[in-house]
């Protein structure tokens, strides 16, 4: 058994050119459930004029279907993030989870988010206490966890030691993200495995960018050094808007095909997966970057495998 | 240390509708050659009829450049295509490896080929012989390896038996061959591990497409089961024809960072590699399915790592 969390209305769209109506956000997620995800990363309360892709995030979460089982996430950059993913709490059904954002690399914080990792991990310990304290599940991300845009690489015994301080600041689950793609399997299957140990019990969760197409080779690496746990999004989306076709998120039909022939479940269905891609492909007007949602059925015992 | 074998130039091409010259595909092999690469397969024997990107065979191995170290194969897809191949030898440098194939899969060796399993045993131990004793390389490929279009699964322990019975008739190499790009890493570490076992010393390749995004984990599983031994094409060119952006052989790019990053050297350098792909995708007249080709670089301790 594995769980997929799914981004891509959070990842998938926030630096999407073609603007994506909350409607069409409620839609996106309504296919997902549909699908069969359980935990969906569905906003992020950034600055809006640094993201004018997620202005809509209150609108979003007031608009988030009460479906029993469904966790919904909301990204938190800072204190002024877990402050609004609270408050949705008080105007409905809100949030379950406030995903916190650690970046790994002092150079990649600054211009970022204008704060060193020190800085980072002190404004992180508050924001997963007043999450916790407000009755959402607080979990973070450590970005850039494989590599850094500015910086380059990025040691394994930093994240280690990031990973150990959020578990102890009360994190109930943390991720490590590649967040610029640059991540390979051997890679990630050793420092997954580490973070696990050092974290244990609590759960690691990946998140991977195909930029360079090995995000499913990294998803299978760190499967094999004990995650189960795995960040995608619905045709791969999230993908640098400045270069056409150019890879974003691990594909969820990726994920799923890739996890499915093992028999390894994740609750989703792969053929509706596919089905939601096509559609999702109408209102972005393009093919969506997932090569399993371009790719034809497969048979296997005399059953069609999507796709 | 691992062994690229570049099929950009065959397998690459031969489904393509753009029309490639002999001197575009001569080029495009001197490229190879300039990037590192040391075998390269350059043309297929087939009819043109069937196969009219290939109809210029004799003539790209006529033009191959003499170049101290480098292997070229043709693919021989019966005794003709062998018989052509000898040939080539005859009019000047000519090959080095004639490369057979073996489909393994009844219903699509005979939509394919004409030829049931046991016929195309029969049909390749007469034609490794006559390769061999013409002083070429007899090596084959177990095609539809992981998984059949028509029939769906391939039992493992039939390409294992298939795989000894080809050994013990003189092959040389055995690559098996995930046609239509079906396999998962799990189903492609187990089987290549196998058929390791079981023909060593002969060496086994992988020739992986990247229908479904996970070549590059196919490869990777394949790796950690002992293979040292890959196919790739620039550019992950050799996608459907009738699927613009849809995925081809896996990328040598791709193959080359994953590898270039644990220090498992292949010989070949990847910022030439990326170059190659940015030149050829103006001969094509579209960007190359490739990912790390349109990726940019990034920097490992101080240098800048394509792309």
């Amino acid at each position: 058994m594995i769980q997929i969390v799914e981004v891509s209305p959070r990842d998938g769209l926030q630096n999407e050119k073609v603007e994506v109506s909350t409607a069409d956000k409620l839609a996106l997620i309504g296919r997902l459930i549909d699908m069969g995800a359980r935990r969906i990363e569905v906003a992020s309360f950034v600055n809006p004029r640094r993201v004018p892709q997620m202005a809509d995030a209150e609108a979003v979460v007031a608009g988030l279907p009460d479906v029993a089982g469904v966790s919904y996430i909301g990204l938190c950059l800072n204190q002024r993030g877990v402050d609004r993913a609270i408050a949705s709490k008080e105007k409905g059904r809100g949030l379950d989870e406030a995903g916190c954002v650690l970046v790994a690399s002092d150079k990649f914080g600054i211009i970022n988010q204008g704060q060193s990792i020190e800085q980072g991990l002190e404004a992180n310990r508050a924001m997963l206490k007043s999450a916790k304290a407000a009755g959402l599940k607080p979990q973070i991300t450590i970005s850039a966890a494989f590599g850094c845009p500015y910086e380059g690489a990025v040691p394994a015994a930093r994240i280690l030691d990031l990973a150990r301080r959020m578990a102890d600041a009360g994190a109930e689950e943390i991720a490590l993200a590649d967040t610029i793609g640059v991540g390979v399997p051997g890679q990630v299957g050793d420092l997954s495995g580490a973070v696990i140990e050092a974290v244990a019990p609590i759960p690691v969760r990946l998140h991977l960018h195909d930029t360079r197409g090995l995000a499913p080779a990294n998803a299978w690496a760190g499967y094999q050094a004990g995650v189960r746990v795995f960040n995608s999004a619905l045709g791969g989306l999230g993908g640098c808007p400045f270069a056409p076709g150019a890879a974003g998120n691990v594909g969820t039909e990726e994920l799923l095909y890739l996890f499915d022939r093992i028999g390894e479940s994740s609750g989703l269905d792969l053929a509706k997966a596919v089905e939601a891609n096509h559609w999702f492909s109408t209102i972005m007007g393009r093919p969506l970057p997932s090569r399993v949602g371009k790719a034809g059925d497969f048979l296997i015992e005399g059953e069609r495998v999507p796709s």
